[in-house]
């Protein structure tokens, strides 16, 4: 039995759909023992979910490297995301970790298991790639909304730090305070505290609700235009594909044309 | 007399603009006696709603049969969810009930009765039959959700149980804590208790919601781009039906030249 | 000087721009008069405002009169919404009020001069008739999410009555808290109080804001594709008002072809 | 060397890569030690800062200075917005300022060089730049909502000053409090106190709500409907720019009939 063939019985056994499902099962066993460790447990349970995570672990480093041995160009399984992203959550498990030191560090690791199955399942990593596509386009205005952002940051800490410095001390807490005056959680009783010194705070308040709201309407505005401008390319590149254009329409009228003077001529 | 003719009869009713409205009437009327029994009432009014709802469920299960005798196939009519629902509305409310031990769970099921509105009322069923065409298309963003949700949710059970096990305590706990967070309801407090801990949670709250907000905004776009594409799918198979397209053009153009073709070498 | 001759002079009048702009700038200082009668005023600015107010509704009256008489088909002069909307304004103003007692509903008739803002700029007049326009479609999503909230406010009256009668006392107060819960005020609060009873109760709330969450979706897209549409069925139309369409392209090329089979047969 | 070779040799260093990463570096710089400057900091970084922002002020001082001699056409340098912003935070940030006095003043000027970050990316001034050409638009929305907000402060201050003078003392006051009402701002515990005296006062609340959401859902699809109307002209512009149009065949078939003519007549 040489490399090819258990390359290619991998390859088969990796597409097989019972092979996936089961995939999806054990991804599924680990999601709910890690929900059922948020739980107080019985001893009996605990030394069961303690052999559950060792079983786990194992058959995840089994599946990776069944997809690992599976793939024929073996340069390739490394530039997908997915598969790097499967591989590093597979070794850090593999870690041994002494148990009373580091075991809230081990559980934390043990959770991003759960995210194993947007990689397993294609509809959600269709879903999650597309989000990652948008992110340049919005770079830009993140960052615009980080410099508003800022400067009302450093205006409020300059102004306000002396009232209340719990929510004003620097410009790092003056940006928490603005991102939850942005969500618009007990914004009032902020206003209020500094318009008792300053009466005309208000405007730095509303002005702030007024730039953020506009900035995050571009946003979605920008996204909306831009995946429907895709579709409409979409959809004009399948038209031009299959059916004959105007663009044709005009170059067979023309062949008209000249096969119509031809005639005069004869 | 046979069976046919009352068939006929009972259909030829069941059209009747007039029963229609009638039907929708007594909803109505089911419907305020439900919201009076929601008062405190006298004597009197109390034995009158016994008597109304007895007359209800009669007029409601008069109807059904009717429209039951009404359908030519006996098949097609349990075919029909709205039927199905009906039914169940009407049967289940003929349990007799010990009124002094179930009173409560009685007048629930009750209340069931003003969603036959719905079903009455061919715009209402439209609406909400979109509303269920659209789910398989959301499932997908909202198992993601499920995921992100989950994940947070085990993270935050794990750090943050010992600072408030109220919020915290569990995974299903936490994840209704993080329903709370989504809607910004008093998020901040929950956030400022953790940070006491742990200085850099708010990384926690934030990436959470920026994450949520973002997946939400997909689903949003989703539905929107797929409504368009129906909609334009629509105008596009009706010119199809009704208007010679480019295509058409091109086949009559090419006939054309065959044609020419024929006069010079006539 | 006859009746015509003064029609023709109101007429003009009544379209002059200067005219236009002077009863624009009376409406601003009525507005301006009674956002000052919300401050403590000395006793002179008092008697001040009696006298504008006065003046304000002799002007108005004025005003009316010159447009109504301007009109040429007198009927048609109440067939206009706004024409009815400004006649009642300044005849419920004329209704002379004893200040002592009804001072309070005389100031709130008065408010109502201010919205005759909108009906005098061309502008917002069409954004109001949009909106109006738009009713009719929105009718029956408001409907659906009337029935949405009459339901849980009668199950949440029937439950919850006995934890909490200031939320849930009967069916109104109950659709009171709903709308308050939409908003997502405080709605946590009044869960955890409920949760204490009825363990299960947060099923009742999730359910709720998703229903009326996806019930207003609905809505916001249904009015975008309807703009949408309209939109582009305008752009259709003018389209095929000026340009020949592919159908008259079609026709011409039948015409073509007849005219090609007539030269063979010559 | 006379006055066009420094003019041209300042254009190239202006629209050199290095030289404007410079000038972002410079900005960053500028933006980090505004940011530090709200810590408390050591005798020694204060002084570093202040060298620091005079370094600053006159790199900032050079800079616009270049831009200005590389302009061939002095004039038309102070019609770009953006030049001018640029000019006058630099020339506000010379003016010599008593530290002790007016040190706030002097820190707050100096907030507004990290706007010269939008300045200099051109991505950023095309966002702003689309936002401020959709001001207009939105100008008359703007307008109806503040004829709402006036209106109903109005009602608002003859109505409930008495109960409450913190929050309906007079007009303005009551406008802030519609502002925090429309944000949804723990608006109930405003709505509850007014029903104890008004116990219909819930129908003030309802209706502004209402209102506020519709005309702000207005705003929302005049922007998008806008947006993909300037998408679709852009479009259409470029298809009748390259290819030719329905019209363009009408004309040819035009021809050919003509051609046909001629042939017959032969």
């Amino acid at each position: 039995m040489n490399y090819l063939t258990i390359q290619n019985a991998f390859f088969k056994l990796k597409s097989n759909r019972v092979f996936e499902f089961f995939v999806i099962f054990i991804i599924i066993v680990s999601a709910l023992e890690i929900g059922a460790k948020t739980y107080e447990l019985p001893e009996a349970a605990v030394s069961f979910t303690k052999m559950l995570d060792l079983f786990i672990t194992l058959f995840f480093l089994v599946e990776i490297t069944i997809r690992f041995i599976a793939e024929p160009h073996k340069r390739q399984f490394f530039k997908s995301g997915w598969n790097v992203f499967d591989t590093l959550v597979v070794v850090i498990s593999l870690i041994p970790i002494n148990d009373s030191e580091m075991a809230l560090l081990a559980r934390l690791v043990r959770v991003f298991r759960v995210l194993r199955m947007i990689s397993v399942i294609p509809e959600l990593r269709i879903l999650i790639n597309s989000l990652i596509k948008a992110m340049p386009q919005l770079g830009y205005v993140m960052l615009l909304m980080f410099i508003i952002f800022y400067i009302y940051a450093a205006v409020g800490s300059f102004l306000f730090e002396s009232i209340n410095p719990v929510l004003w001390g620097n410009i790092a807490i003056s940006m928490l305070t603005l991102f939850r005056i942005m969500t618009f959680e007990d914004w009032t009783d902020i206003q209020y505290e500094t318009m008792e010194v300053y009466p005309f705070s208000w405007m730095f308040y509303l002005s702030f609700i007024f730039f953020t709201a506009f900035a995050f309407l571009n946003m979605v505005i920008g996204i909306v235009v831009n995946v429907m401008e895709e579709e409409h390319a979409k959809a004009r590149a399948e038209e031009h594909g299959e059916d004959p254009t105007i663009v044709d329409l005009h170059r067979e009228i023309q062949d008209l044309k000249r096969m119509i003077l031809d005639l005069k001529q004869k």
